[in-house]
């Protein structure tokens, strides 16, 4: 299961356009060359359409939102929306703050998202419960909740991804659990968005089997988190973390990916 | 000495806000991670509030400032006073350009800073010297100058950090010296603003105790820079060494600490 | 040959001035430090006047360009002319959008460029010839050509470098192939920014003799390539590669240099 998903995105290397924050920007734009696509970084209003046109997905990461980019994200989205192409929102820190909560509801409300992932604080907020929002990183007290996965699903029409300790990717009545990953992928900045822009990647390369694909790149992001994991040394922390996870989704491979996979469907 | 001052960071894993630069920021995320600190980046004005909100501290970077950021500073900066939270100002490259420095005395007007951190250029730019700067660098014609930390010190209220080949922490009539460093820290870009953004996470541990705090953080960094010098291999250069650094934050422990940590306080 | 250019950098150390993208400015950093060169970005238009004047080169990357930083390129590249600075453009994506194409336009007619560095498919953009651009990528079918380049060059009075597998360098009738590199060096983020952060650097470093400094950058970069392949590991991949390269740069010696370099000059 998963080959052909796993195999389109070095097939076709896709032009991935990110509209992004500027603190894990390089990582995000690093492993997706490491997966086989393309990253162009861009976020003014007057060329984003144009970007759009030469891409092959869209990421929409509000990590470090302003005013300039939002409007930037609502105009790049409605043109991925009219080409056809696959839109992932990444609502970094929703709850955090009026303008995040807000801005993500402006974008579900102007975009058709394929995929939308966060962490279980940031789905809860987008959800509109109340959520226990520790800044960017989710609170321990918010389990992810399958249930609150579906139910958003449905009403979005969108895959939905938590991130946490196991994974949870839900459209309408199916849902996957991975259980992939590795407790230091907490530890580095990024983890979140690298897999969001991976995610982008993998559906854009498998345009009719988004769901599918999303589950392959949540997959692959885990292994390569227990990849770098094990690849650790005495001295090593998380800032060779870092480069070990980049390190490990070069030299991923369908075969690891097979003997690694741990997840369950329903 | 500074046990208590150590280990509060890691009991309390305080939420530290920066607005700083897109050079260094990446680096000083991971740090904050690295030394138990929840790192959120965040510069639009509509959202800065609602930021500092829920932040236990505020750390301001002035290495790529323009128009718009300054704005969010000031703003941030008078909320967290108004919290009263610790605030940290990074003067970079003050004395370098005539909107660095006239941002820099914005600041320090409408913001009561716990700390000032910044290079013996910066410092002494800051104090309205005149000052050899060489950008962002300090120039070698700079000397650290203990009577001008303390003088600094008094007139804002603030701890005053000059760091160089030996580090000076000064507030009114204390001050310590930090001889803990390693010379190729000068090497990679962002050795400085880590350290601020390091220091406002242990103040923020340490609301208290600022003055002990500022300088359980200039040790620890120091310590840091000499583990990651020790690592270095043959063919290692400044990239490796901004890894290990990093990595030898992750990794420190109290025991660690007291073993290494050299510096006279008077 | 290039020694007098190679040992020039260390040397005279000269202050960089970068408006670049945030994508890849932390690596531009550290690679210029790695050289021997002290790196400022600095990109608000109140400011740029004085930091050109401190400067010893200025390097305009069009990466993430927006209106705001478009205005400020243009002003610090007259003024950097107006101050017989050096300044380097580097088209990134040029032709990827009208924005994009349109800038490095108004740059090229309001600034003299020393140097424009691009790949294959930007400075075919550039020459307003019809390009096939893969985003910020260079397409394959965009062969480099000498001829393009001589032409572009003697247009334009400046030194034109298109990187590919090999990189051609032509200032009017002269022209250098360069056959250092490594094909990884595609698969990181980065590679072309940094190059044209090193290559500002090296004319820096010597205003009378632009062309065989452009040349020797251009080798020099090809060298750490090739160095920081050979140190990659089983496990390795491009993450630990823009590690290796940075450091290849810390530790290049004219030795090293002299016993690597593979060109021919016509």
């Amino acid at each position: 299961m998963f080959e052909k998903e796993f195999k389109n995105l070095k097939i076709t290397k896709p032009i991935i356009h990110n509209i992004t924050n500027y603190v894990t920007v390089n990582d995000c734009a690093n492993i997706l060359i490491a997966a086989g696509a393309s990253p162009i970084m861009s976020d003014d209003i007057d060329e984003v359409d144009d970007i759009v046109d030469i891409s092959s997905g869209l990421c929409i990461n509000i990590g470090t939102l302003n005013k300039r980019t939002i409007e930037t994200m609502i105009k790049a989205g409605k043109r991925a929306n009219r080409n056809q192409l696959p839109v992932l929102l990444d609502p970094v820190g929703s709850g955090a703050s009026l303008l995040r909560s807000s801005t993500a509801n402006r974008l579900i409300e102007n975009i058709n998202f394929s995929v939308i992932r966060g962490n279980a604080s940031e789905i809860k907020a987008l959800a509109g419960l109340s959520s226990n929002t520790k800044g960017v990183d989710a609170s321990k007290e918010d389990i992810a909740d399958i249930n609150l996965a579906k139910q958003l699903s449905r009403k979005l029409d969108s895959v939905i991804v938590i991130t946490g300790d196991e994974d949870i990717i839900a459209y309408d009545e199916k849902t996957a659990i991975v259980k992939n990953g590795n407790s230091m992928m907490a530890d580095i900045t990024g983890s979140g968005c690298m897999l969001s822009s991976i995610i982008t990647a993998f559906i854009s390369s498998n345009k009719k089997e988004v769901y599918n694909a999303a589950i392959t790149a949540v997959i692959s992001m885990g292994i390569c988190g227990e990849i770098a994991f094990k690849r650790l040394k005495k001295e090593d922390g998380n800032s060779s973390f870092r480069n070990y996870l980049i390190d490990a989704f070069y030299n991923l491979d369908f075969d690891k990916f097979k003997e690694m996979a741990r997840y369950e469907m329903a």
